[in-house]
């Protein structure tokens, strides 16, 4: 019960040196108040009288008189080797009561007591800027990423096949050879190194074509997003977006206050001649060719050169997220679609959560020569690059060639994956869906029939301790789409044996 | 000279299966082509055959036969256990003018003929946001954190006594304990534990009122001023800034489009009651009062309870950057602004970089319980958490009682290092300056007479390979001051006689 923090807070205490009262006494009375009141509850661990002296800048004997008096009267306790704590049994027992309320009850009820009640809640809002009234309207539930590793989760690699001892043995490696400058101040794009080591990769495998210059480290997409959206974009500058559509960046354009309109996407991918009055006024459009977030379809060429000539025409950008395009199944890999635009109008968002892990938070961009300087300037102030050592340690990974063997190790747990659930989707739940995209990435999307309800699935899906997000909830109700009613199935985190039992545990839905 | 890099620019090889031509044939002439117009360049390294027939889904036979004649030709050589790369000398000496172009040259004369020369300049700009334009006034060079150490670099702790040893014993430590989970997406506000230890901190050494939820993780201050700009400021709102002030925090203010108010600080700080006209219209008060940010100055309790009384008259926030405060010495450590606003008007912004260590790009933002919606919201959107390792290490770090310990190793270090520059400077240049606010943190302002110019003194003490900060570059010509000709000595970052040795090389300058 004893507790570990030794933290004591130091506006508890009241020395007034001009006083007459001795600082033994006043240090006693400080203490005294400060137990009684609950504001350092029972078991609390105090400094050692060493520490608190200098703390307080008075003698250790000023410390211990205190301490002692407070010991003997039965508020402290000292344990020999473990130092002094507040009392479990406090000499009034009636003070449990407030003790047990702790902290934050204290701020709120000051908080409440500070400011005229009927105005409270109201100035919250209307203190808000327009970005802040806008996050005020969102569901906190669409941002939350789960930890948890649950069946069908999406978007999460095969966590339990990462290297962990490659990559930790790096970490110590790194840690090993670090200079004090790689402690300090870094580059705000990113690591030079890391950037080289992108740049390479993304022309050998992705057929981006970019300088390492133009390769940008940022803090996961959203951050990509962000900037894109401020930099490029003036008031009222409509976006395209992809009718259903990644949620997040989704809400990141939306907060920024970009007016948005939906293309409808079919088995190809977003089709920029349906885009109607807005094509020719939109100045932005994000896309996912690669693998469609949600539908999992991918973009062949044809739509990608209509896109393009689109976006050079209207001297609109093309903002390609190509999130989970290293796992490809079916042929090989596609090209991205910035490799195709030779009018430099396509900003490539990627990320290394799905091909190293998640909680590292790394993503890049290849920003366009027009954007390099906006953009660098952009990255500097509003925030900070990732961790410098993280930084080496992934480019040690890619330079050693451990990435390059990590991702077609995954290709194929990846794939073991997927036709685990494929081959369960398709010969027990045929009747009721019908799989789209599954040539590709971490997830496939299955439209049900419309005997039935995908939220309502999911609903009773969740009861079974299995993640199934129903694809009515990419989608507000005007937004066009003939995919309004299916099943979001990640089968990246999952063995193929937890799949199998997760689709049968799923049966008795249907 | 063979370059290790092994990724292939897959958009490089043309294979048409459609074609007559047998796709060895094919492979051998795009391959070829590649290394004749340099796209390949001498030294490249190929993917081993194997790795290559996968990636292009043909039979490793038809690689096999298009190396062996690549091989033949003289145009690849292969050596024994390190795989084949593109000859160091082509067939063709002729070719190697254009080798040595690479690549940049390649896309930045792609860029020039798809589009219309007269117009590629200025697309860039009038293209831009708002912010992007306003980013493009700024100058880069008062965005770059420098990396190298010299002496009197300003913002930088005592990289040389970091106790690496201890912080990678945790690293290694955390590495072998780290859970599959940990890998996944996390929270987008920091780790629970993080945010606990901070908070226990925050309340025990400086004097913060706060719950653990209060407490929320950023990449770095300038995240935080970011998301505190837009998310409290509507459009027009003024914002009250210190004169001289925190360039990088002026930035992350003015870029978002707030109009600055400059409020002149003396030897106690922004007084706010020289705020003239603004002081009841502004929403915003950005503040370092424990250490004056570049004076060095401490406001004293009746011009911080003045500034709360102001913020919570007029509903206006404080921004209170408490960047170094934990380095203090000659009084006792001053508790923050936070602690003494019961309105909870304070937004209290706090770094690990002085502290700990820069590189590790972690921040926290203290948030009142008004905003804490909007914050988790706004941080969800626009970036991820730092690496959840590094959030987990950083807590151990904490926990273990390394934190406070590291912290009183530091304060005596640099207590010793800014001993030997105050003693210097008095004793060597009291004639042509005098220190101001050397009581905290990493670095003092010292005054220059009429007689010398802070910025020529700059420029000469470049020359000698030594950082002085101009006083002058914090302001600009049109911000009162009474503080406007003088020079800003980071102490930290160097050792005794390091500082000693400089301020020698400094003296033929005056």
């Amino acid at each position: 019960m004893t507790k570990t923090a030794s933290f004591l807070d130091l506006n508890l205490i009241r020395l007034d040196r001009r006083k007459s009262t001795p600082l033994t006494q006043q240090l006693y009375e400080s203490l005294l108040l400060a137990i009684q009141s609950g504001q350092l509850s029972a078991g609390f661990r105090l400094p050692s009288t060493r520490e608190l002296a200098l703390q307080l800048s008075v003698s250790r004997t000023t410390v211990i008189n205190a301490f002692e008096q407070l010991v003997a009267e039965g508020y402290l306790a000292s344990v020999v080797g473990q130092g002094t704590h507040v009392s479990l049994r406090l000499p009034e027992e009636s003070l449990m009561a407030r003790i047990q309320r702790g902290d934050q009850a204290t701020t709120r009820d000051r908080a409440k007591e500070s400011k005229p009640s009927e105005l409270q809640g109201k100035t919250a809002v209307t203190s808000l800027s327009a970005f802040g009234q806008s996050l005020d309207e969102i569901d906190i539930n669409n941002l939350s990423f789960s930890q948890d590793l649950k069946p069908f989760r999406a978007g999460v690699p095969a966590l339990d096949e990462f290297p962990i001892d490659v990559w930790s043995r790096i970490v110590r490696n790194c840690w090993r050879t670090v200079n004090r400058q790689d402690l300090s101040y870094g580059d705000a794009v990113g690591w030079k190194p890391l950037r080289h080591a992108i740049a390479s990769y993304l022309r050998g495998f992705r057929g981006v074509r970019c300088t390492d210059e133009q390769v940008m480290i940022v803090n996961g997409t959203q951050q990509a997003f962000d900037i894109i959206n401020r930099l490029v974009l003036a008031e009222g500058d409509q976006v395209l977006f992809e009718s259903p559509g990644y949620s997040r960046a989704k809400l990141a354009f939306q907060v920024a206050g970009a007016p948005l309109v939906y293309v409808p996407v079919d088995k190809h991918g977003l089709d920029i001649s349906k885009a109607g009055a807005a094509s020719s006024a939109a100045k932005l459009v994000y896309v996912t060719p690669s693998h469609q977030e949600p539908m999992g379809v991918t973009m062949p060429i044809e739509r990608r050169m209509q896109l393009i000539e689109w976006a050079n025409q209207n001297r609109a950008w093309i903002v390609e997220d190509d999130y989970d395009s290293e796992f490809r199944y079916a042929h090989r890999p596609i090209p991205a679609l910035q490799g195709l635009d030779t009018g430099n109008r396509t900003i490539y968002v990627g990320s290394f959560s799905k091909v190293v892990f998640p909680s590292l938070g790394m993503g890049y961009v290849v920003v366009p020569q027009t954007l390099l300087d906006g953009f660098q300037k952009a990255l500097a102030l509003v925030g900070r690059p990732p961790a410098k050592i993280d930084q080496i340690v992934l480019t040690e990974f890619m330079e050693e060639g451990h990435f390059a063997r990590h991702l077609r190790r995954m290709r194929t747990v990846h794939e073991s994956r997927r036709s685990a659930l494929v081959d369960m989707l398709n010969e027990h739940l045929s009747h009721a869906l019908q799989i789209v995209g599954a040539d590709a990435g971490l997830h496939c999307t299955a439209i049900l029939n419309d005997r039935w309800n995908d939220k309502s699935i999911a609903v009773q899906a969740a009861e079974r301790g299995i993640v199934l997000r129903p694809l009515s909830a990419f989608l507000e109700s005007d937004q066009p789409s003939e995919f309004r009613n299916g099943l979001i199935f990640g089968f990246a985190c999952s063995t193929p044996s937890q799949i199998r039992g997760a689709i049968r545990k799923l049966l008795p839905i249907f």
